[in-house]
């Protein structure tokens, strides 16, 4: 696994020269906030005073749970597929968000339960037709997580070829906040109810059963000796989606691309590719902060502060297609304001 | 005054047509947040379940404060006329922020100690050149506060007659965040202390002044039998931009346009129209939460909580102008998403 990726932290040579073309802006010293320091970690990124954003490309990496049966989600297992249905048809917040942004989208099959056939705009990366129920077994086989991680990275390393060079990450997959849950836990040490939220709406009584069936499935990890190990802990809790997200990731981060960071499941594969390359980070701008309670620990883990905190628990990469205008923002202050040298504009007294 | 301008609360007929719409979009009840509580004040304030959003324009209203020669500042007072040169020549965060997003940009020159001369994109509504020091004696007349919420009122009654249905505010003027915590403490009786803050960038020294200097202001009205009624205040403190704004809030309202409102000087006029006309209220965006500490009492005292919190505290409307794509985002979905039917998504279990 470690030797397939190469990602180191950016250059910081340029970092005196960026902060002071950023001071020299015609503005208030800081007075930008958050997107000056995403204009930083961008110019850094690309080792350049003048960074530019081309292609913007979301992905939405979507994929079944074993455990979603079990009752760990408010909806049915098959709204997975149904919604790569609605994403394909250009019906769901993902796609009128990226579509308004200027994001292209596509949707990558890491593992739904069903056959979708070739479509326009679907990348077929199906590792196996949903996961294992890991309330009785691994959701997955270490080959089939590393299968995962393998595709992920190719993908994005098409999309690096063809010159996109910021990239937004989505998910879809019922189930798939249980999962995130166990990794933040299992990854971050904070206990697992704080780790554990509504998801996508579930009552009092179904955050119950779901609290006492991740204990369950933690249980029997720890019974059958499951350790801390970030890629025994994926593979042991899955889903595809999020393995393939961490291999798309780390692809990312070696291309020298942007990480739009989305809520708590995508920012679960974050913790997961950070634990392996901890270099990552710095190349991540944290789009959102999702109001479920996990997220909070992933981003505490990360010292992580995002872009929006609008109250959004959708998923699907929606935080990320949001922010997007906000990352433009950034490099475009950074690229087109005005000095008070060249305005002619007088400094502080 | 009160007979100039008719603003009424938004008929809730549809509010709940439109709840049920946001509701049976392909997402889980709620999880767009505060994306959801837009797309229902605007479809309220346009009386449609799929309102729009046409020919979005920033106003820019600049004005000179008497008593920034006094050292409530810590930039010199000319700095406003060479921040509306930048603004002229394309130059400064709110032309970027306004390009990018592609909102039309128009500078209003409320009251600026500097003559132009004519200019594209330049309004003249100027009231006088800069107003009085209030260390000394009143901002302004009652005549002069009267002329400028006319002028504001016009220049916006003219967009609306233009088909423009959403502006957004900001603004330029060296010491105005000093008039804007005076107003804000009169207006809500929070504390003089807790509304005033670094403004663009106090160091302790200059903070302390500025206390002490606006301690003063006030004491001087106190003793002259000044009260709380928000026309005295207005005129009291100044300046010509805050007034400008609050008849441009008044008539946009009256005209059922969308109000884009960015951080604490915009929004200590927003205070004193809905002071006013406490239906105001019901027509604005709060687009962002200033780092300045009186936005926090305006807030507060507004019962509104912004779509973001970025840590920006530059003014120009540069948070609305930023937030402008949440908005359009919260009518995009509003317009495109999917429902479940529509899409054949299976709702919750």
């Amino acid at each position: 696994m470690h030797s397939k990726f190469n990602i180191t932290v950016p250059d910081q040579g340029l970092a005196a020269a960026l902060q002071n073309k950023i001071d020299r802006k015609t503005k208030p010293l800081g007075a930008l906030g958050q997107l000056e320091a995403a204009a930083k970690t961008i110019g850094l990124i690309q080792k350049s005073l003048t960074p530019q954003l081309k292609q913007p490309q979301m992905l939405v990496f979507a994929g079944d749970h074993g455990a979603a049966k079990a009752g760990v989600s408010a909806f049915p297992q098959e709204v997975s597929w149904q919604m790569v249905e609605n994403f394909l048809a250009g019906g769901a917040a993902i796609n009128v968000f990226a579509r308004q942004n200027g994001m292209a989208l596509s949707v990558v099959d890491a593992g739904v339960a069903h056959d979708f056939g070739r479509r326009p705009q679907l990348i077929d990366a199906k590792v196996a037709k949903g996961t294992a129920n890991y309330l009785e077994e691994p959701a997955m086989t270490v080959a089939q997580c590393e299968a995962a991680i393998a595709s992920g990275a190719e993908i994005v390393r098409g999309l690096a070829a063809g010159g996109c060079n910021v990239v937004g990450f989505g998910e879809m997959g019922i189930g798939n906040t249980a999962a995130a849950s166990l990794i933040t836990h299992c990854l971050t040490g904070i206990s697992l109810a704080e780790c554990i939220g509504r998801g996508s709406g579930l009552d009092d009584v179904g955050l119950s059963r779901k609290q006492a069936l991740l204990d369950q499935a933690l249980t029997r990890y720890r019974a059958n000796g499951g350790g801390d190990a970030p890629l025994a802990v994926l593979a042991e809790f899955g889903g595809f989606e999020i393995a393939m997200m961490v291999g798309a990731m780390l692809a990312a981060a070696e291309a020298g691309m942007v990480l739009l960071i989305d809520g708590f499941i995508v920012s679960s594969a974050t913790l997961v590719a950070a634990r392996l390359f901890p270099a990552l980070t710095h190349y991540c701008v944290f789009c959102h902060h999702s109001v479920e309670p996990g997220h909070v620990a992933v981003l505490r883990a990360l010292g992580a502060k995002p872009l929006l905190d609008l109250g959004l628990r959708l998923g699907e990469g929606t935080g990320a297609a949001l922010a997007y205008p906000l990352v433009q923002a950034s490099v475009n202050f950074l690229n087109q304001m005005a000095s008070f040298e060249s305005a002619g504009v007088a400094d502080k007294v």
